[in-house]
């Protein structure tokens, strides 16, 4: 700047100085000088820190859901829950397609989000024509000197993670988005498992191997963990507990002490802390395969370990304040999930969803169990197992109770217990089985259908759906973010609260 | 303002000029002359015009219903249409629970927005206990000289309208409410006919005859539509068309000439413009009814009608600009509609919908017609009705046609086609039947779960669910409609807005 420019900027700033004290002296509110205007004035600060918070599949419907569990059922005194991120000042709203599909996958949406580009479903960090690589937020951030948190409660060569650090024409190519990761220089991977660690066939060179040549601290146990600081450079903290495809487990399934998303969160900032600030993305994946399984307890209690981590994450930027911004959104709906169905009508009783004790992945190892030891003959070998993981009761037992099963819902269970029972190649392949069940376990999908139908939960799909998402936010900066726009902008409205572009 | 206010005011406007003048010569913008410092400043003129649209059971998932109907569904050019609100600036998000359920009604839902309280379902512009009156927006802006207008597709004294002008325990109440609506002293009602005007019973003096004592003048034919100006005084301009229960038609099944929604909001604006301005509430009120009836043809011609009355609106706030406040909303969602469903996953074919030629209701009419002549004796005689006004065919014709129907799908239309022939009190009745049809006509709604199903199109319920609905706001105070809150604060923005409260 030069100086004749500086002091016409000190004489700029007088001018705003004095306009400011005379109106303060004048008790001013701009209405009352000019007929017919207000103004909404806000200022924000540039962030030093940002957080990126992803509920993989997670819509208004799979918030709202979370709200009325934890919400007031009581006639004449209904009301919602609040979750951290549900209280955020700002709320905006992003459509979802991608350039194939109105039902978008999360590779191409992840990579909206992270590249700010439309793609193909599947792909993960290119452009629309599948080989131009679409440069990517922690490539622009790690330019910008900032450290880099990647973390996944799914496999972190899984789609959404990957679009933060890879770039592929496809989201199975596991093994080269693994690799991708080695090199990536990433300073803080944590969560799930790495998917295909040796290649489709098992024959390549094990890339936990590649990364520890490329010099990642590696840790798989509890105590690893809590060692873990500053000093540890490039970090990939794995989950000591892994449930399916190598994921995180379910939060209905975790026991006291395990490891958390929250807990991964809190060690990320601790780890990426530093004078250039960083940008962490923490994707809670299973949100998603919860509701691709028609599993609304699952989903609820997933959405609601998400809101712990975002807990953690305003914490940080409450003691950050002016320095941290914080975005919780999703990619896409998934299962066509609502609160309501055909035959509760208006009434909801999410206090039923209580009853299921385990996800569906869990319920189906452990009957999986029971069926190799030779312990199932007949659905009444299974019912007790079933009334003590999800309370539902047969019909024969009289009771007026809200669990006790009709003799509709009965019939379905039974249907589904037979299916169950078959070698799943002897599975019914038709039209109504794929309707009925989308290639879930026959049992345990009838199960969560019967209990969440029973609590006014209904559902549509198997796959994602097309609406658009929400996106809270928080911090600086967090104003952007306000009104409808299409996910690309998440992207484009990030680097701008930075002043990249 | 006293003399020395007004010599400091214009003190404190000539320092603003002239700072900003400076910035002018400087080429500021904020960001260069303080670190980390940004801001966003919005400033809004007090609307003298404010129009409230409410799409009842319109929440996100029907706007970008249309939006994927009027889209491009072309593999690697996937694009949302774009309506006229979905182009707005601004967007929010309102929470739509009442003070009994999750899933509302639009009476308690359009109290929120009328009169900013929670209430049962049901309650038509009273408190939570039932007996206070809350006083409603109407009211305020008629002591602050604004003319009001309230059209709606669905009768006048339905609970949407209603809940602008009336206090009643019950929306059932039909007849209080349209002696409440004669003597409201409303300036211009206009679309649906009024329900039951001569009460319950038909044993009271009908409502036509005591709007007229009120000096309302009443329209019914198009001519005399024609003729009201602002010289007509208090109006009732009623659809000459009437379809289900009183309502105006389906926009599907619109005959060249007939009004329409937006000829209502027209004329609305020529009847009501005054220099105190006016508030005109719009329903579109059948995309509850056919979201109810699971008919997505009917509701996304609807929601499309509703966006041509809103660029009406628009036209006229681009002649009034910062004299103009939009709001375009929904009460609650129906249906549960999702974009996707089980058996298509991720594909969607909205371009089927095109197929379908009239509304179920039209469709039902027609049939009871063939019925009662002893046209039908068998599915085969409705296929070539059915095949004409939804496209859907026989699996029997062989054809890959995507319009065939599977063995799946025709064994459903072959079920419902049974009951439907049935007479009312014989048709099944149970948890089954429920789910399938919902009270519906069998043969409609199989039709129509069937086409949307092929369209990729999902359904859980024929009652209201629980989600937020979009708040999309355009013009004068529109920035105080972004972000997150619930609908009672609706009734409160529009008022701040205003500058009321």
């Amino acid at each position: 700047m030069t100086t004749s420019k500086k002091i016409l900027s000190a004489l700029f700033f007088g001018f705003i100085i004095i306009s400011l004290i005379t109106a303060q002296l004048l008790g001013v509110n701009t209405q009352s000088f000019a007929d017919n205007s207000n103004s909404i004035s806000t200022s924000y600060k540039t962030p030093k820190y940002i957080f990126m918070f992803i509920g993989d599949g997670m819509s208004h419907v799979q918030v709202n859901a979370a709200q009325v569990y934890t919400g007031n059922n009581e006639s004449g005194k209904v009301a919602l829950g609040e979750l951290e991120f549900t209280q955020f000042p700002i709320a905006g709203m992003a459509t979802t397609q991608d350039s194939t599909s109105f039902c978008p996958d999360s590779a191409s949406t992840a990579t909206s989000f992270a590249s700010g580009v439309k793609t193909h479903s599947g792909v993960i960090g290119k452009k629309v024509d599948k080989t131009q690589d679409a440069k990517n937020i922690t490539e622009i951030f790690k330019e910008n000197g900032k450290k880099i948190g990647i973390i996944s409660t799914v496999t972190i060569n899984h789609a959404t993670p990957a679009a933060y650090y890879a770039h592929a024409e496809s989201r199975n190519q596991y093994y080269d988005i693994a690799i991708q990761m080695a090199t990536s220089n990433i300073d803080y991977f944590a969560g799930g498992a790495i998917n295909k660690p040796t290649g489709d066939k098992k024959d390549q060179k094990d890339a936990y191997e590649i990364l520890a040549e490329n010099e990642y601290t590696i840790t798989k146990t509890k105590e690893d963990f809590a060692k873990l600081d500053k000093n540890s450079g490039k970090i990939y903290a794995q989950s000591p507990k892994l449930q399916d495809s190598g994921s995180m487990p379910y939060s209905i399934d975790y026991k006291s002490g395990d490891l958390k998303l929250s807990d991964f969160v809190r060690k990320g900032i601790e780890v990426l802390d530093n004078e250039n600030g960083f940008f962490m993305m923490t994707e809670s994946g299973k949100i998603d395969w919860a509701c691709h399984a028609n599993d609304a307890m699952s989903t609820i209690a997933d959405t609601l370990e998400l809101n712990e981590a975002v807990k953690v994450a305003k914490e940080f930027a409450d003691k950050h304040p002016d320095e941290t911004l914080i975005i919780v959104t999703g990619d896409h709906e998934t299962g066509g999930l609502t609160i309501g169905q055909a035959y509760t009508g208006y009434d909801t009783a999410f206090n039923l969803l209580r009853n299921q004790k385990m996800s569906y992945v869990a319920f189906d190892d452990m009957i999986a169990e029971m069926k190799s030891n030779g312990q199932i003959k007949s659905l009444d070998d299974v019912m007790p197992i079933i009334n003590q993981n999800f309370g539902l009761k047969a019909p024969s037992d009289g009771s007026s109770d809200s669990l006790a099963m009709t003799d509709y819902e009965y019939k379905k269970l039974q249907a589904g217990f037979e299916e169950s029972m078959k070698e799943e190649e002897a599975r019914t392949d038709n039209q109504e089985a794929s309707i009925m069940y989308g290639g879930y376990d026959p049992l345990s999908v009838s199960l969560t259908h019967i209990l969440n139908n029973k609590a006014g939960i209904g559902w549509t799909s198997y796959s994602h759906t097309g609406t658009p998402v929400p996106v809270f936010a928080y911090g600086a900066g967090a104003e952007l973010f306000n009104g409808s726009y299409d996910n690309t902008d998440v992207f484009f409205k990030t680097l701008k609260a930075v002043g990249i572009r």
